[in-house]
């Protein structure tokens, strides 16, 4: 079992996002994150995929969401060369006693509060998936009354480019 | 036309995702964005969808959305009363004159410098769309190499939530 990073740059249709997340559901696999946005060019969307499963498999879906008439290019953005950063907007209980508890501890992870109200305010992060796991992790002792992860966005390092932006 | 935010409450399965998104594609709706995390149960997965169309229609697709079984809660996330936050990777060729001048735009919008390579950068930038599109329009002298959105995620203010966290 091995979690792998795809890049997708699909035409910018209805519909696209259903195919590509059906393609891996028939197969039984459970996407962990997929975030769409357009790119500079609006006539595509890129996607980012977070999957885990064997190689194998993997490769296979791999192969097989390239040949989708949207898909303009599937890529692997591997670890070792690439950026991946993910948002979460956190809710958690606090007594006007725990504010300054979270607050301090927001601050250590250069996260911003965007919300305060008389028992309760919401943090809002950034940072790859173990950062944020962490920051969640920290928060063991106050109640999170609710969470909202944007799933992974990344770009590869450097200069590169896919062919269509 | 006009855009909504739904926030949504669904089973951690295998293709729901797909299932929601093809019950908007089918109608002819692109979504807009779609955001999906696990929430702080990890039987559940919080998705929030930005989408445009309608009032009549979109509520027909709430309603429709609402039926599916894997989906526990449905909710429009109104402005007045909801955060929205999205996170933002631009890749930006610069020559080493140019760095300096993308460096203080990004300092003006609070966005983090997380790469540099000889003659490019990548820009972190988290806000609301309108925030992002900002800076996106200001980079206009520039070439932006690669752009990957998340698109939004949301919470209600205050303390309430959805009851299935």
């Amino acid at each position: 079992m091995r979690k792998k990073v795809f890049q997708l740059i699909v035409d910018n249709t209805a519909g696209v996002l259903s195919r590509i997340s059906g393609l891996f559901s028939r197969r039984g696999y459970n996407i962990e994150s997929i975030t769409a946005g357009v790119t500079a060019d609006s006539r595509f969307t890129r996607i980012t995929i977070v999957a885990s499963g064997d190689d194998e498999i993997l490769d296979q879906i791999e192969k097989q969401v390239a040949k989708l008439v949207d898909v303009r290019d599937i890529r692997e953005l591997a670890p070792e060369n690439s950026v991946y950063r993910e948002l979460a907007l956190i809710k958690v209980r606090t007594s006007s006693e725990q504010r300054q508890g979270v607050i301090s501890m927001a601050d250590i992870f250069r996260a911003n509060i965007i919300d305060v109200a008389p028992d309760s305010l919401i943090v809002e992060l950034t940072g790859d998936q173990a950062k944020i796991d962490a920051f969640i992790s920290l928060l063991e002792g106050y109640e999170i009354l609710e969470l909202a992860r944007t799933g992974i966005a990344g770009l590869g390092r450097g200069t590169d480019r896919v062919v269509y932006l």
